[in-house]
């Protein structure tokens, strides 16, 4: 394969955009990202969105996308995998780039929540139809299982959880596109409505809309269209059981650690090389989770490492200097792109108040449904 | 790229199978696939399905294909393109091969339409929600509209379209998987029910469910797993404008124009080369409309080529033996696979009474919406 390089970025401010449309979502980043590279054409479009057919009765994103973009005629196709439909995008844009067969190709995600649908059962169509959701459950009660686990077999406590969230909205108050651009206190977190015991309203990431999209080309002409390109040093991919009852540790998220293992041997580098994270933090026992599978901190040790600032920006290893999906806000669709979109600036140096000094080598971690689908990606400075 | 062979194929019968889950067609077809190429592993899988979460209340097929077939852990994803979902996927894992990343991938489609939902309104999803269906247009409608345009243009007749489904189900007799294995005459389609003027129940393909299942690998590694593998010699994809309103002219489809010529370039062959093809016949000026398209015939004479037996078995090029969409079912998602199947059984000669005798090079054509998206693959023997 070619090496490949991202040579662009945009996203939408994400939040409640009641003014913009499903299609007004992904132009603004698409075509903001074009002309940050001075391109008006793509040989090919991957979108990530995980339920525009539920959200707003609009399946067929590709053709749709290319024409609103004043690019019909141009391959554009939908992946889907729940809420890692754009770390998925990315991933088959770097192959479709890496493969030889196109040269220049727009990696985006979108998702327009906000728009009437009963997003609660929509999300649930991400887990098991037949074994999960027939019964009633739902992705907050998913994830109040998993932090349950974690805590009678860790002995996590519901002030680590709340470390994540203060953590992760103390970071997003320094990004501009942050749905919530505040701090919130541990009191905060620990007083807010019961969503699923033991989470809390503010332990639970947003309803968003959104959209972000990402440029890519061969590494050898990625000085074309920027003077700092940033190399996809390698993507993995996994899946785990769907159901939760299927696994035999509730507190351990296999397919993260698959696809990272995946992709730290593609890029030929370990989790201590890696100098800043994006972790999909759709709760916050999530990010706590996810930080072990990548083996960020050891197993048992992810509620620790946010309440001691292991994780936090000036730490050892910074987590989610975006703000993450609690304090950034997930469209779903998008939030892979996004994350990604947020390392790139990272490594560009581009980050302002929340910059990590001199990061060299990041990493996102985009997760579907509770866990079952994940999708790595390593990046570099070239 | 590496050049990509497909070693085994597999599917569901088409039709209304009450007593097949979505999950349980996915893993009739795909376990097939595995054993007839004796593997219990592939590298990844990609699944094309245009609706699950409309259709059965399920997105995020990726993980939950995986698991089903015993493969937690190997990637798995979802790709959408509407009626060209399959035909998405199939190219997706093509590119995945080509690229060196995968050796085998198992590339899926599947559709479960019959499960209560509303499919005339399901389906009107891949139109252009805003411009087209938010007015009550749906897909017999619009490819009403375009029957119509053609039929002014260029003298196309009612008959004509008969004449197109009096063959595919004819064709369609003589496979054991399709829906309707029977023949219909020209007065049965003239006199059945109007659905859209000039469209009649017999010029529409049914609503169905099923899967499908191709293993793709290195060329060079082929032999491995069959003594007859099918060499990809090309893949094309295009899309036009989403809306009908927005088409210079509604009786072309560019999208079949332009998939057709990326697919020939990459092959580096015309269409004067093919020995048969399968088309996406959704209606019957589907089929009229992309053979003119694909350059089989000149434009205008598409009708003409179904009643003058051109497009028939024993014809000049042979369109649809294994029934098409009309006669052998559309489960949407799972179409585009199943063409595949259809040519690489064709060029292999398994097709008993329906064999074009030494096809060599066949191709298929897979669509989306009113021809907004379309896939075109061509395949040789090796």
């Amino acid at each position: 394969m070619r090496d490949v390089a991202i040579v662009a970025a945009s996203m939408t401010p994400f939040g409640e955009l009641w003014s913009l449309s499903l299609r007004d979502l992904f132009v603004e980043a698409a075509s903001a990202t074009l002309q940050a590279a001075k391109v008006d054409r793509v040989d090919s479009i991957l979108v990530g969105n995980m339920s525009a057919g539920q959200f707003v009765n609009q399946e067929h994103l590709g053709p749709l996308f290319a024409d609103q973009l004043g690019m019909a005629g141009v391959p554009c196709t939908r992946v889907e995998s729940a809420c890692a439909s754009g770390g998925a995008a990315l991933r088959q844009a770097y192959l479709e780039v890496g493969s030889g067969l196109s040269d220049l190709v727009l990696a985006a995600g979108v998702e327009k929540m906000n728009d009437g649908a009963d997003v609660t059962a929509v999300l649930a169509t991400a887990a098991d139809q037949e074994t999960e959701v027939y019964h009633g459950v739902t992705f907050p009660g998913l994830y109040a299982m998993i932090a349950r686990a974690h805590m009678e077999k860790y002995g996590t406590t519901a002030e680590d959880l709340a470390a994540v969230a203060v953590k992760n909205h103390r970071h997003g108050a320094m990004n501009p596109r942050a749905q919530f651009r505040r701090q919130v206190t541990e009191e905060q977190v620990m007083t807010s409505t019961m969503v699923a015991d033991p989470l809390r309203l503010l332990h639970c990431s947003p309803v968003s809309d959104g959209a972000a999209a990402l440029l890519l080309c061969p590494l050898d002409q990625a000085k074309k269209y920027t003077d700092r390109p940033i190399k996809i040093l390698g993507s993995g991919m996994a899946t785990a059981s769907m159901a939760l009852a299927d696994r035999e540790d509730m507190a351990w998220l296999d397919a993260v650690q698959t696809s990272a293992e995946r992709a730290y041997g593609a890029a030929g580098v370990g989790p201590g090389d890696v100098d800043v994270v994006e972790v999909h933090d759709c709760f916050a026992i999530a990010e706590i989770c996810c930080i072990e599978a990548l083996g960020l901190v050891d197993r048992g040790k992810g509620g620790e490492a946010a309440r001691s600032g292991l994780t936090a920006l000036g730490g050892r290893i910074p987590v989610n200097t975006s703000g993450g999906l609690k304090s950034k806000g997930h469209p779903v669709g998008a939030t892979g792109i996004a994350q990604a979109i947020e390392i790139f600036e990272q490594l560009r140096g581009e980050c302002g108040d929340r910059q990590v000094v001199n990061a060299q080598i990041g990493m996102t971690q985009n997760m579907g449904g509770s866990g079952a689908s994940s999708v790595v990606h390593l990046f570099g400075r070239v």
